[in-house]
């Protein structure tokens, strides 16, 4: 798990040039010249968290409704959604799992563009699809994803800014900034603040972890790295609902991870981060500035929100590491899981 | 919250028939002469649950895909999607909450049918919604919302398959089974196992909800409820999401609820209750039939998994309540909630 954290500057390097982007270039341009008038993800874990960053992107950058189809409604009921003129997009580091697979071959007899994002290009969900991007992450030795998480999140941003481009290049500026994203990982990765808190954590009972906007696959995907690894329970809730009942629940002895960006979605934490200082939730941030009212917190480099949930799942990822060594626990073979789940 | 909750089978009978039924039956007839191409829900908290039913109907029953922006790429990040064709509806007990009266009033000016499904018809939400149903709960006095959620859920039932129907007239088969539903609630709520269970749960430091399809959102409402009144923290996961990971934390001292209904949804969770058993999970269902492995049962009355969710969460609604009370808290007035939530 360790190395696989550790690979992720090389490979936001490896999809961002060369033969990886110029495919996925080419599948934004086909994709843009077909119109798609919605979008529906399809994902389970860890690739849901990453399709969820690809709702927000398809939401705000391309200005197009998301759906986001439970795959038990057409798998186990039969349903037969109308998806003329959508784009259905299947997330899955395996691209092994039936229930994706299904989903996307009924959406495709249906009438949908479809697309699988897989970090396996030969796999099932691949040959559904009729586009394919791989996320070229490399193989992943550990059961818990993490570098396919952040490959996943990449080829969404760089697939969707392409969409939105038209012709699948981006602009000279965006370009800049991705390029800028492997030194920014590099960085993130070198701070060692996430190893010291693990020891703050070695006892927690549970933890809960929160976000907005951009920063809320973040504050999913953490929750579900330290159950994996720690087999810490976390609760996961965006902001708006922590405040609208869970807040309830929370008090000295509730650790909390708050995700507080640089944007929209960060300010609007502040609130909710004053509402838990209330009860007396012991909060620590994952953000590149200092928060009023916060025990501590795991430093990120300043980015723009949209780019950060590729930088702050990483001391996250270490955190979530750190833990299981601490509580003596194996992070590269959680118990009870295997690195393909099949769900019907 | 218990006259709250007793309350429900007077509620289930009085939307189903007089003037509030007529009224439902007219906007549905409204929306079905709009042919809208896709349905986007919108909802906080308890309302979320109800709305992630209404997207399940809408799936299944209106074979329409379901869009389910977040809020916050709206109201926070200024997305502006192309709602044309598309029905908005709005769930929200109170109607007060800004970010979803901003979302149906973005999403009206953009060309989408909008509608408004709350308590009070006279809130900013169903004044910003060109069409709106009361869900006529009546004034709910505990902050844990309780029938004003299984009202909502009601509602949106009556509606989605008014929709189907085109004049919003349900057949008569469907009517039929409608009527039942009142006393099939009595049934449910005059067992009282849910007391009995919540000594069991005195000392458990946290909890874990599960079920799929139909029974997902009441697995998400129980989880819910048992952290505001209680403040057990509860994870809620669809018995898929549930495989892909946060398996790995269960153990024998994770007290697990799971939904297992009559249906397609329910015999899908035969798998994942076999997974927890290997993982020595103590696993109650939920549901009319004894599961093998579980350690026990709230009994309900057996009813196609379609009905369920208006049957199955209501001994889930006693147990959060028993709990708070064997926990010595205070359900009617959690710390740190009010009733109206408002967030941006």
């Amino acid at each position: 798990m360790a190395a696989d954290i550790a690979e992720q500057p090389e490979g936001f390097a490896r999809l961002l040039d060369g033969p990886h982007a110029d495919a996925i270039a080419e599948v934004a341009a086909q994709i843009a010249a077909r119109r798609p008038r919605n979008v529906l993800f399809v994902g389970r874990g860890t690739s849901d968290h990453a399709a969820l960053y690809g709702a927000y992107l398809t939401e705000i950058r391309l200005g197009l409704p998301v759906a986001s189809a439970s795959p038990s409604a057409i798998t186990l009921y039969g349903a037969r959604p109308d998806f003329t003129d959508s784009l259905v997009i299947g997330v899955s580091q395996s691209g092994g799992s039936p229930d994706l697979t299904g989903v996307l071959s009924t959406a495709r007899e249906t009438g949908a563009l479809t697309l699988a994002v897989t970090n396996n290009p030969e796999s099932p969900l691949a040959r559904a699809a009729e586009l394919s991007v791989d996320v070229a992450a490399g193989h992943e030795r550990a059961v818990a994803a993490t570098k396919s998480y952040t490959a996943e999140l990449l080829a969404l941003l760089v697939l969707i800014e392409g969409i939105r481009a038209g012709d699948g290049r981006l602009p000279e500026s965006e370009r800049a900034a991705l390029a800028a994203l492997p030194g920014l990982a590099e960085a993130a990765l070198a701070d060692r603040t996430a190893d010291d808190l693990a020891q703050r954590y070695r006892f927690a009972p549970h933890m809960v972890t929160t976000g907005r906007g951009f920063g809320y696959p973040t504050a999913r995907e953490a929750a579900l790295k330290l159950m994996e690894t720690s087999y810490v329970p976390t609760l996961a809730f965006s902001g708006a609902d922590l405040l609208h009942g869970p807040l309830a629940m929370t008090d000295a002895d509730v650790p909390v991870l708050a995700v507080v960006g640089e944007g929209p979605g960060g300010r609007a934490m502040q609130d909710v981060i004053t509402r838990l200082g209330e009860q007396r939730a012991d909060v620590v941030t994952i953000g590149a500035t200092d928060v009023p009212g916060a025990a501590g917190r795991l430093a990120v480099p300043a980015v723009d929100e949209r780019y950060s949930p590729l930088l702050d799942i990483l001391p996250l990822q270490k955190l979530a590491l750190a833990l299981a060594l601490a509580r003596g626990e194996d992070p590269d073979a959680p118990r009870g899981l295997k690195k393909v789940t099949s769900t019907l």
